[in-house]
């Protein structure tokens, strides 16, 4: 039997599980999961249910949206693989994590093709027979080289872009495309340690813990929501490349993390928060 | 506004929140949270809804009643803090942990006596004022001595008894007279090191982790559903007394956290597990 | 027999294990722990040495300074409970970790008095029989007050200071006159959320885990060295006052543990980090 | 420069560092690391020592007999990476993460080969190159089969076997041919849930955590003194498959640290425990 995922996102009202569970009633359908939430605050409502059964898609979207308030976004979807595409640089920690997880699949995707800045990593993707875009920076501008890996996606069109360690900053173009759609880990327990040599940064302050943070990317750099956040212990005989170490473990179970909850539609984004119903 | 806490367990059956929502906006009420789960083996239906709003009880029982399965369990309850009975031995610990958070409101509870088969920590429970009840066992059978603690906990009527470090093992009657209403805090992570002398065991094993267990008593002992466990990280170079004391960590953290849950009724037992709708 | 911790702080040189441990050898002691760090950055030696035996104090210091490079900071201790006075202000969690921990003997030190601005917590300090000195700052400028502080300290002369929740700027000349025998627990996980209101600021940014830092105090404000640090995940649900909660029991974690370690003379600081000798 | 690390094991007696330290001084020999431990019980004294410098290994390790109690056994080694075998039988995940940290020299070991009584990873172990041995247990009792995989092992004589979630039980003929050099990961949090379906007897239990231990293997099935320890919390919505893949996570991160400390010459055995001077 076909499962679906029904995500609503709407101003909060009277009554709106009521409602909403009529309509998935009226068209006999079988509710695996349910989860709703109302942040206060911005008096928004989220919901996330499961069900399985045959649907017409555009009647229940129809039937949703009489009852619904205005701006409600309602998305209906098989819970089918997500294609998604890999931006790397030349670490390979999440790189090789995800394409030993997606082998095996793990993460309810499939990573049509890699991208990358660097050649370094091409030895790896050509162990699991994915394409291996190599575009090189090298005489463009920033606004160039991001026109030729957006090409590269347009072929693509994948689901969601993965940056798996990659270490080009993107313009509100690029992001403003792929709104919503970007998912970055970050080398740091956001939001200490923003910019440059955070290993080194954290090795200087003596921290005790080392962390990772995982987010939808927006306009502005290390400020997106947040999804996942890790941490790992460490201690003064940790040196800089130790940190670095541990920083990459928490980044390939932050980053795997991350992504789990976000291609099974579990991840809302509100304002500059997520919502995780789980 | 009054708020209430509705608390359902019963068979699986089609659209079960559409109509539990229907009788609750019938009577105009506001819902604030709102948690299902079903347990598919055991084919049965859970759910806790937090509402606010004036409400005549018998009257939504009775329209509940005729819209779930026979089998149905229904709790309404207004968000009240609990009334509970600590029953301990020698250790101070946890008792000492909850008696700072019941005198600053942590942990949606009232203690309103401690119960003890030793008279060592009359002193510490006298300085927050609560009645300690010592009940020594000389001269008594299991049987004699539980009586005289339960003439005890009858005179006082708690909403749930908390076995911070009780060290004697509850007879089927006493448990029976309580059922469900029992929460222990087990020395390790179960059903690891079950029985006497548990650090000892750790530290002969060797291991490098210690945890604790906050379960619902039943008649096997340690055998109860679980509501919360916690781990703490050791190594080599821990003592049996070390190991203790990281245990004790452990255990007022697990065991703080389960009070908290099953006071704010987010905890439902099915057969010999918890299902917590957090 | 008496134990000593033997604490050595010096430029790194060769062979400075050997003729330490030569020392030790020459007394008949027997060593029962033996910890050595260089810090290779700073080239600095640090030695933490537990051992049994009678001893001659003085003896002992001479010998070692005659093997030692001339920078040596030497300390020999008995392994007794150190003094402290807890500085608190309204909160009351760390506070009440510390006084039922001192009461059971389990941080090796012993409360010898709280200092307060505010008057709340007397009614708790007064429970374990310790002075609770307010010291209002009503018509006081900070100097002043700090004056006031000062000269109850004086009195008490104890071995550390904790701040338990103390929401008060120390000046640098409070700072220095305790310089390295201020232990502080700050309410995030250092270096993010420096500042007023973190739980407000972490709320805001939607972060997945709330954390607490305890560290010395140096004249930058929570920029000392790091002893310990703890983190509590946390989700959408939780409003900034869940958040709060969670804070606090990170505080007590962080602040407990960090005690613990400094108590049993197992810190040492060097620039602005610790090494940890456990 | 070489760096060499001496591992000592041997009676407890008086001045042991002091001797030790002298043996490495008198050579010219820089010390890098030094960690001791005394097992109380055992009466056993532990040593790893890093240093640098030209050595003469058996002029060292002669100078050392000397000074020691008459059962030392000291090791000296330079710090060169370990030739290591893999076992394995169908599932990929540590046999995955392993080849992702031996490709990008992360585990301080070279992988020469795979063996399996399984066909199904040859295709993950080809893409990095390493030869793969399929052992089919068809037609074979116990001793036949182990005695083709010894004949394997035999070929390569590696420093360490890794039972990477390999699926058969090993008789004390083999353990005694490779004693001390195999190391497990044992699909639970020992000593909970021996035996078979781990995750279902979890799931049946109602546990909130699921463990993995990684271990040396004696000759009594998962009594092997333990190395690592992880859990991973779950909830009473996991499935018996959601806990082996939460399992699974826990397992890679337990059996990646284990390799890490013992390929370092961190671990030592001490009867059945192992002490970790790390």
């Amino acid at each position: 039997m076909n499962k679906h995922i029904l995500s609503i996102t709407c101003d909060d009202a009277q009554n709106l599980v009521h409602k909403i569970t009529g309509v998935i009633s009226k068209y006999g359908l079988n509710i695996i999961n349910n989860n709703e939430f109302v942040e206060k605050e911005a008096k928004k409502f989220f919901m996330r249910t499961k069900f399985s059964g045959e649907i017409k898609e555009t009647d229940i979207i129809k039937n949703l949206k009489e009852i619904l308030p205005n701006d409600a976004k309602i998305k209906l979807s098989k819970t089918k693989k997500k294609k998604i595409v890999i931006l790397a640089t030349k670490e390979h920690h999440c790189l090789g994590d995800l394409l030993i997880r997606d082998e095996y699949d793990e993460i309810n995707a499939e990573i049509i093709a890699v991208v990358s800045n660097h050649e370094i990593l091409k030895n790896l993707v050509d162990k699991f027979n994915h394409p291996f875009h190599y575009v090189p920076t090298k005489g463009l501008d920033r606004e160039e080289h991001e026109e030729k890996v957006l090409e590269i996606l347009d072929q693509y069109n994948p689901d969601y872009l993965v940056l798996a360690k990659y270490m080009r900053i993107l313009t509100p173009h690029f992001v403003n495309k792929w709104r919503n759609k970007i998912i970055n880990i970050h080398h740091s327990f956001l939001p200490a340690f923003i910019g440059a040599n955070p290993y080194r940064q954290a090795f200087n302050r003596g921290v005790k813990m080392i962390g990772a943070t995982s987010h939808f990317v927006n306009d502005n750099l290390d400020e997106g929501p947040i999804i996942t956040q890790e941490v790992i212990k460490v201690n003064h005989e940790y040196t800089t490349d130790n940190m670095k170490q541990a920083g990459r473990e928490a980044e390939k179970l932050a980053l795997a993390k991350a992504l789990k909850l976000v291609f099974e539609e579990k991840v809302f984004i509100s304002g500059n928060k997520t919502i995780i119903l789980d």
